[in-house]
Order: structure tokens, then sequence, then C-alpha cells
């Protein structure tokens, strides 16, 4: 079955669903993008996600095309048509289509574009009992990862390099200290404190990140907002990543280093349940 | 007029000319590009083109849909068919449509698009008597930028920047030193001297940049390959850019301190002339 998509302003089948070879998106990767879950029909952190697409859009000084409240109807819509209960909603706003310019466009008319993926059983990944491998890889990636766009080619290197290697993705280090996952927010837990890189330009501001923080806080955990070494990561007690579409997910094994021993680790897994169950009872 | 283009093996109005917004290189920037010059309604440096794609296309392990005579081909017969005199010719080749994935599809149907754009009077630009403005801005492009990814957010903000400034291009820095402009090589003079950074993953290893090089060295001009500082360029004697849509242009200024007499210099304006002649004669 094909799936509707949504294309400024038209629902549409997926095998209908095309932009301009014009467009900006396509030419310079002059784009930006959201992935919201959806766990029982619902969306999760509907308002994070919208909050951080505006900061996207305001730091590259691109026209929102769309209302937070349409957004949320488009969003719902789409979840409705392709009967989505536990899925993705994956939204895309580019400077839209003009004559190739790196020079943005005088008056530029956005592309937006939002798809479903269906995951039955999202909240239910067996990976979360057994735990992520990682590997470490060098951080090529441009110097503005705090804006959500496009440009994720590295982040797809490092995805396949990850898979080359018998893991399931790489963290990405600058200077030896651990930015990211190639599409997560990278943890680590040592004597009870869970320890994160701060907020930068280095790293994607995840939403996840966010809601996890502040129920890690409200359950008293010790947080610890700084960069951290591979080294460190190595002789961790545990570790995990956060991300909209895998929640809380352990890592066991980094670089073929197993944490602790090599099952997921406790504060992890107590994060995964607060977080899917906090996140349920907001989920609109 | 529209023009025609060319989109996976059809010639379209440039209206129909669309990529499914599953397109990879739409999602993730996982795509390569050249662009051609068209002078007298001849091809310049086709071959170095060629090379440069097909290398792209190998270190991001994306098959390579056409073969270099083919491409020759579609090269010329939009030229023909959008009566281009001078201009350009802009091709692209993403890893084709998929189910949203950081991982590569296994077997991939990569997209090729190419379109010309009119550029009347090509190289006969005022600008070349006048000479450029730039400004400096910190590198913060991805770490290989010696594959021509379609990664062009950070160029594309960067002229955004140097047009505020009232400055025609921006010249990247890194710890101090200068890699190149936001599309194109970038060198200067002194007593003599044609300095330009040696090639690395720090900058695209430029078509026009080995022509001109080879064309100074055969004018038994002095050249050295290396980095060299903004300081530096700031107290040169001249300075100058390349590129295949711009060819050899004089840069007179940067950062607000004009460069000798402020006026464009020997060395650009021979290296020019010699490049113009010299590329004309190997045009197809």
């Amino acid at each position: 079955m094909s799936r509707t998509v949504y294309v400024n302003g038209e629902y549409l089948p997926e095998e209908q669903a095309t932009v301009s070879i014009f467009d900006r998106g396509f030419l310079f990767a002059d784009g930006v993008y959201e992935v919201t879950s959806v766990i029982g029909g619902k969306l999760l952190d509907f308002d994070g996600h919208a909050a951080r697409l505006e900061r996207s859009l305001n730091e590259l000084e691109m026209p929102n095309p769309i209302s937070r409240d349409d957004l949320l109807a488009v969003h719902r819509e789409l979840v409705s048509a392709n009967g989505i209960e536990d899925g993705l909603v994956y939204l895309q706003i580019t400077r839209g289509a003009a004559d190739r310019d790196f020079a943005y466009p005088e008056d530029p008319t956005p592309t937006i574009v939002l798809f479903t993926q269906a995951k039955p059983g999202l909240a239910d990944n067996p990976k979360a009992q057994t735990g992520m491998k990682v590997i470490s890889i060098e951080d090529q990636r441009w110097g503005r990862r705090d804006i959500k766009t496009v440009q994720l080619l590295y982040p797809s290197m490092g995805k396949m390099m990850a898979k080359a290697a018998g893991a399931d993705d790489a963290w990405m280090t600058e200077e030896g200290h651990v930015t990211e996952g190639t599409s997560n927010n990278a943890y680590i837990v040592k004597d009870g404190t869970i320890i994160t890189r701060h907020l930068g330009t280095e790293i994607l501001h995840g939403i996840t990140r966010a809601a996890v923080l502040r129920f890690a806080k409200e359950a008293q955990m010790k947080v610890e907002e700084r960069a951290f070494t591979l080294d460190e990561a190595k002789e961790a007690d545990e570790a995990f990543i956060t991300s909209a579409s895998t929640f809380v997910m352990p890592v066991v094994e980094i670089d073929g280093t197993a944490l602790g021993d090599g099952t997921p680790g406790p504060v992890a897994r107590r994060l995964r349940e607060i977080y899917l169950d906090e996140s349920r009872k907001t989920a609109v």
C-alpha cells in the first residue's frame, strides 16, 4: 500500500510526491528537518519539535511556511491516513526552488514535505534488552550541528562505518571528546552520575535529551552536562543514547570494550521506562 | 522560454523536472555535483570535471549511472537545445530514492540531473577589470571538502555574509590559514611567487586550479602550494581566485584592506588571459 504524504499543501500518494530539481534542499542542502515519534497513534514531544524547527529556521533566516497548529493538523492527518500506530513523522522545510545561486533567493517560497514511517513495536525495540554496540569515529561534520539541517552525509557515512565494523552506531569525537552519535545524543554513567555533553554548536539540542535530563533530575539522579573523553566513556559503568526514534537506548560496548558487565545498565533502563511513561502521558 | 533539462534519461521542460521527496540528495545531501563552463558553445575542461566526478562518486561508494561518453553527449545536447553560447552546465548525481534511513540502500538507483544556465559574456565579466572584494569568515564546513558534495549550506551562508558586508565573496579560514573561497580556490602573490593552499581534504581539488597552476609553471612563474595565513594575504602584492565559472578573477580587497594599489594585479590578469586562451583551444 502506498503511503499518503504531504507536499506543499497537498496530500499525495508517495509515488507522486516530488520536488523541483531546482529545490535548494536538493541543490544546496538548504533545508531543515524534524522527526517526531508516534506511539499508540499519538505524537510524542510535538511542541518540543515544533519549537526546535522554529529555531532552526530562524538560524538560517528561512521563512516558516506553516503555523504550529497547522503543522500539528498535518501530522495528525498523516498518522490517521496511514494508520500509524507506532512509527515516525518526518518533516522537512527547505528554502524552495530557485535558479541555482549560492546567494539565497530574495523572495523564497519554502518547500514543506512530511511523510510517515510505520515502525511497529517502536517502544518495544528488542535492542533495548541487549543494548547497542558503538564504534568511535572522528567528527567530520560542519560547525553548526545545533541547527538540524539535512547535511547528513557524514552521519550516513558513520552509520555505514558502524555497520562495516559489526556495530550499531558510531559515536563521533572531536579532540578526544565525544560529541554525539550519528543521530542521537550520547551519555555515560559513572558512580551514579549521568554525564552528557553540554549544549553548544557542537551537538544537536535533542528534544528527547531535554526531556530525559528533566526526568532524571526529577528522579533525584545526578546530572553533569560537560564534554567527556572517549577514554572516560570506555571506563564508564554504563552508557546510553537518546533520540526521538530510539527514546533511551543502552550502549553496552564502545570500540569493542564492554561497559560494566556488558548488559544494559540500571540508569539507562530506568530512564527509558520513565521517558516512555511520561511522554505517553503528554502525547497528543 | 523554458529550459530543457535532463533527469534520469529524459529531456524535459524545466517545469516538469522533479525528483522524489525520498531522493537521498534531498533528505541527506547524499549527492555530488560538477559545474562545467561553456564558452562559444563549447565545454571547457570537460575531462577534468568527468574525472573529478568519478573520484567523488568513488569516495562515497556511490555507483556512477553514466559513462563519460554519454555524459559528454548529454552536456552537448543540453547546450544545443538551450542555445547556450556562454554559460554553465550543472550536473548532479545522488544515491537516489529510498525509504529514509541513514544507512545507504543496498541496491541504489542513482539520480542524475543536468541543467544549463545561460551566462552571456561569461568570459568578459566586468568584475575582471575592477577585481573582487572578499571578507574572511571562519571555515565551518565538514572535513571532506575534497569530495564535491551538495552540502553547500555554509558556502551559501558565507555568500550572504559577504553580500551583507558589501563584498563579493568570503574567504574561509581555519586556524588562521585561508582554506578557499565559498566556491573557488584562493591565491595570493608575493614577490612574484604564486601561493595557494596545497591539496588535501581541506579544499576542493579545483579543475581550474590544476589548469591554472600548470599554465603558470609553463609560463615560468614560481608557484608555492602551501597554507597561507589571512595576515599574509592582506600583505600580499595581489590575490585572485579560480573556479570553473569565474576562471581567474582578481581579488583587490580583503576585509577592507586594499592589496597593492587596489586594482587587479599583473599575475592575475596574465593568468586569466592564458587560461581563457588555452582552455578555448581544448574546449569540446
